[in-house]
């Protein structure tokens, strides 16, 4: 939005304040809902709820409940789900990757975080009321005064993970509200055109991509277990990338996510495999040893028969013990396996562990999975650069754009989630994505964020980057310049091994808290090979696991101005031991994403000397791997701009750098010279 | 230790090694035990404790448990505890202010961190085995491979908190060992001659160091009660540091800390105090107005009637529900309240998270209290870098030097901790205090590490200054450097109210890890008036609650090289708002510790302008603060050695900064100059 543009919307506004209670906002820009109109103001995007919620309210009724809870994901505790498992998004409108419903009898409120707080707004009608804190905590406060002294809240033990029933039940334990366990999703039997599940065949990955064969994953896992002091007899494996990873199997029940609906039960002895065997073809048979019953056969079971199997296995023997991850294995099983000393605990299962450590052949053609992925984004970014001028180019053609260039690299297997695309102000909800309504003409005049990533069988990639094509603003290059620091400071750190992520995060945001800037995400995630594009538990959050050599990461700090612009800046990085001079078993971080920044928006007189010295050594990188692989496909213009965009930012640097550095370096510099003028 | 000296203990280790399985050090320094030899080695400070749990193995047998675990904590679950608390020590021998022990009909471990290992060493003899992974996980494992399944293990709920209990419980859930609560101490029963509970009467805070009644902080804390959404009927106060905030009182049950054996029960129309009555005096009745029962009387009751009375209130409504903190509330209490939704809780009271933000008087007369308490440390070194050369003056000859120098300063009421004198390898022990045995001459050609800190009516100090009265090697330099940067680094960040200690304290370590050293202990701890030196929950550790306006807080980083020396440079800071560019509600921390550091052991090379801008304003600061105090006090020889020892660094920064600059930036200075010179 250029000066007058600005100058013109507040005018307006201040015209509207003074004609009273009418949001100006909602009038100027009609996108969003406002229920405090009479009669309400609904945008076109938002979805009826009445008749949805009226019918779930009778069943609630039915089944005696004061409350029924709605999370947003999947029995597999999924982070993206299949469209069959968006039971939040059918009940309330809101297609957003987090969040939480509850409706009683009186109220139907929705949690999810400030990401998603506008396209809320948007998407929902006025029955749904948003909340924002999103603790369990606070949806917990709400219930207890939502809910009479004594009643029932119910909810699909398949929907809750363990260890949120946990949070839940920790909650409400001296609340006089009763948590109530109910298989059979209300929202299911309300839900008439429920999608159904891909009828499409499993595939198993090339030999080509796999160092270990699943015998010897299966082998690995179960000397974990033998290994545990506390015995256990069983895993069982509940998150869908378990499975996946378990047996170098992938599918396609989620978009985005080549997985496929499945749990794991691994004994010492004997291995069942429960998904939908109609999707298993005869090859897969006999690569999975199908047909018999040893410790290296798949005895391939009905995924609808987990719970029966479970419950029989735990009977079978007075001395079984199964292992869960309490943070992917829902409460349904939980339920049938936690009497009497049978379960044992840890928050994550060993295959989510021991997958988080790429082996020498994942680590590679992850690496190299991510030199392709960067000629897609060097083609977005160069053809931008020339046709953006021409006013004709929007947010949902450059995504088509990135996602056909993406299309068109070795074992791409399409985009890993839906690509943010988005310019001026749609930038600041960090998680939008452009649809027919919202889409925006690229300008000159408007910052451009980038988020996407791509499935490749050898990897899954995942990198943002913010451009103007016209001239920034002061505060846009000093914000993307702190947001740039943050990442250098990040990538750069050394740490002894076994640092956990939250611990170092803070870096990220050091540069922009220095003048009051901040930004409400994460600031990092797992990444692998031809899995989710989100590969928990690697990254900076709480519940992260420590960092190990051979782990990757994403580093994606950002800042956001409401209605005006975004900046994200997201690298994959590899976690890598580094010599130091006195100590042993130290790491850092290695980038393996390879597509320079905007030059424009770098305001280098805020770098240190190391933060450029950094950046320097990043581009001669970039120069070193992506020269020989544009040559290799022929992509000289694209060769031409990346070299033109990794020129070394010496020259510049030198005397900005001086003129920004603190009194004491001025001062210091200018009496060297002053002793040389004597 | 010297070069000859170094020279000459390697050789004699060469001569040991060749002789077979002899330890060199044992033999060289004979001050920990060698069990591996025949007969065992012990020093003179190992404790025998054969007799001891021979007795306390015939109780466990006659109890019917495999195993005990004995805790180092009293039932306030206090940091420091009471003589008659010690029976970790009575048992072990090991005198450490953490850890825990168990023991089994065959074996006896400790478990303790890397701080108290060699320490341990030299206090147990061999019928102890030394744990180092104090996590309760490991304990669990290890009690797991010792007892038997179906064993019970036996604690005493009064020293668990129920945290503890729980962490236990989780641990130990699947393993078919069951924990068992056993009110009446086993080592009590063996402890003849367990000391007396202290007879002294208890004392009320004078007038001038208090802002708020105590009837007014219990209106704000029955404030926080009504707003709880759990509407909690009651609050249990078990921590002693809650009772004695809560009442502005103090006692001497504890060795450095003004705490007094208590528990408060609180309600919206009584208060109900249990402590030794006898200990109250009539004006303290008067000033808690004991003699009724309104909602500002104070009911004064037995202490050791606590279990009762909290049975009674709990079973005298249906509708009580009783208001805990799960960190500092024991088991025993908790088994009483537990059953039918009476208890509701929190990890910290309202009281304690009340208390970590000091009112305006708090922080004015604690960042008064400090000023003085420089006074005493500026007293010490000046005294040392006197009397040092002339090699009389020992470990504790200088710690007795500072607590007399603190003794003279107003509201001085003794040490809050025992001295760390420690000079050369002794300072590698980061906890270590000096005894007659281990006690070493003061020497130029050793590292100096004294950790002190002072109880005044007014304020709690701790400070942690390293020295060195002769020439450093380079290597203490850089580590010393590198400590006091992690230092300013904390000091020196801005981050947003409501940031966690945790996310900040790598800052601490960041420089040190660079090179590849590192500290194994955390790096702060609140701090508060007249309280305990270690105030939780303000800090740096996992379980710290975020930071506000008005807490404070020590930093103190170090650097510990094993059998040589120890650095560790110790500030308390106080949490101030800071104004930023672009936000609001944005904090910083300001240094209220007042004494310069070792200008000798620092390597201004390292330093980034920033931090020699940061390190010149503290300077600057001290001057302005202890100039004027100390002409108060006529001292006008330390005045002269705090302004020699404050001179600002620019001169010599100008020159050494330069040199260090990184390639780019020294490349930028010689081109600048090329210029000219052209």
């Amino acid at each position: 939005m250029c000066f007058w543009g600005k100058m013109l919307s507040i005018l307006a506004l201040l015209l509207l304040a003074l004609q009273g209670n009418v949001s100006g906002v909602a009038l100027l820009e009609a996108t969003e809902r406002n229920c405090s109109l009479s009669p309400p103001f609904l945008p076109s995007t938002a979805v009826n709820s009445s008749l949805r919620l009226q019918e779930l309210r009778e069943r609630m009724l039915l089944s005696g409940i004061s409350a029924y809870i709605i999370p947003g994901t999947d029995a597999h505790l999924s982070e993206y789900i299949a469209p069959r498992d968006a039971r939040l998004a059918f009940m309330t409108g809101f297609t957003g990757s987090t969040g939480t419903a509850v409706v009683t009898p009186g109220k139907a409120a929705l949690w999810t975080d400030s990401r998603y707080w506008v396209q809320a707004e948007r998407q929902m009608d006025c029955n749904w009321e948003l909340q924002k804190d999103v603790s369990i905590g606070s949806i917990a406060e709400w219930l207890i005064s939502e809910v009479p002294h004594g009643g029932n809240i119910g909810f699909d033990p398949f929907l809750f993970s363990l260890k949120t029933q946990e949070a839940y039940g920790m909650s409400l334990e001296s609340s006089n509200r009763s948590l109530k366990s109910m298989p059979g999703n209300l929202v299911d039997q309300v839900w008439k055109e429920r999608p159904p599940i891909s009828p499409d065949s499993l595939i198993r990955l090339p030999d080509r991509v796999i160092q270990r064969p699943w015998q010897m994953k299966v082998e690995q896992i179960r000397n974990h277990m033998k290994e545990n002091p506390y015995e256990p007899t069983a895993l069982l494996l509940s998150a869908l990338d378990e499975t996946a990873w378990l047996f170098n199997m992938r599918g396609n029940d989620i978009p985005y996510n080549p997985f496929f609906y499945s749990y794991t039960l691994l004994t010492m002895d004997e291995i069942w495999l429960f998904l939908h065997r109609e999707r298993v073809t005869e090859e897969l048979r006999t690569y999975l040893n199908a047909s018999c019953s040893g410790p290296f056969c798949v005895q391939l079971k009905s995924y609808d028969t987990i719970l029966d199997h479970l419950k029989e296995y735990v009977s079978s023997r007075p001395d079984v013990k199964v292992w869960i991850g309490t943070e992917y294995t829902n409460y349904a099983l939980y339920e049938i396996i936690k009497t009497e000393d049978k379960v044992m605990s840890t928050s994550y299962s060993p295959v989510l562990t021991t997958k988080a450590v790429k082996d020498d052949t994942e680590q590679r053609i992850l690496r190299d999975a991510h030199v392709r992925d960067a000629v897609a984004v060097m083609q977005l970014l160069m053809w931008l650069e020339k046709v953006v001028p021409t006013g004709k180019e929007t947010e949902l053609s450059a995504s088509a754009y990135v996602n056909r260039c993406r299309s068109k690299q070795k074992d791409n297997r399409g985009p890993s989630f839906e690509t943010i695309s988005a310019s001026g102000p749609n930038a600041a909800l960090a998680h939008y994505s452009p649809t027919v309504e919202s889409n925006r003409h690229l300008t000159v005049e408007e910052m451009y964020l980038v988020d996407s990533g791509g499935q490749y069988l050898d990897g899954t990639t995942d990198i943002t980057r913010t451009v103007h094509w016209g001239t920034p603003t002061a505060m846009q290059k000093e914000a993307y310049t702190r947001v740039l620091i943050g990442n250098i400071e990040i990538s750069r750190t050394i740490f002894p091994s076994g640092t956990r992520g939250v611990n170092l995060e803070m870096l990220g945001r050091r540069a922009l808290w220095e003048v009051g800037l901040n930004y409400g995400h994460g600031t990092g995630h797992g990444v692998g090979n031809y899995f989710g594009v989100h590969e928990w538990p690697v990254g900076f959050q709480g519940n992260n696991i420590p960092f190990r050599e051979g782990m990757f990461t994403s580093i994606e700090p950002g800042y956001y101005k409401d209605n005006d612009f975004g900046i994200r800046i997201e690298d994959v990085v590899v976690v890598v031991p580094i010599h130091t001079k006195y100590g042993h078993n130290y790491l850092t971080f290695d980038t393996v994403s390879l597509v320079p920044y905007d030059r424009k928006l770098i305001d280098i007189s805020l770098l240190s000397p190391v933060q450029l010295q950094w950046l320097n050594k990043y581009y001669e990188t970039i120069r070193r791997l992506m020269g020989p692989e544009l040559d290799r496909q022929g992509l000289h213009e694209e060769k031409s701009w990346m070299l033109r965009h990794t020129e070394p930012f010496v020259e510049s640097g030198s005397s900005s750098s001086l003129q920004s550095s603190s009194p004491t370096l001025v001062t210091l510099v200018v009496a060297v010279l002053y002793n040389v003028a004597l």
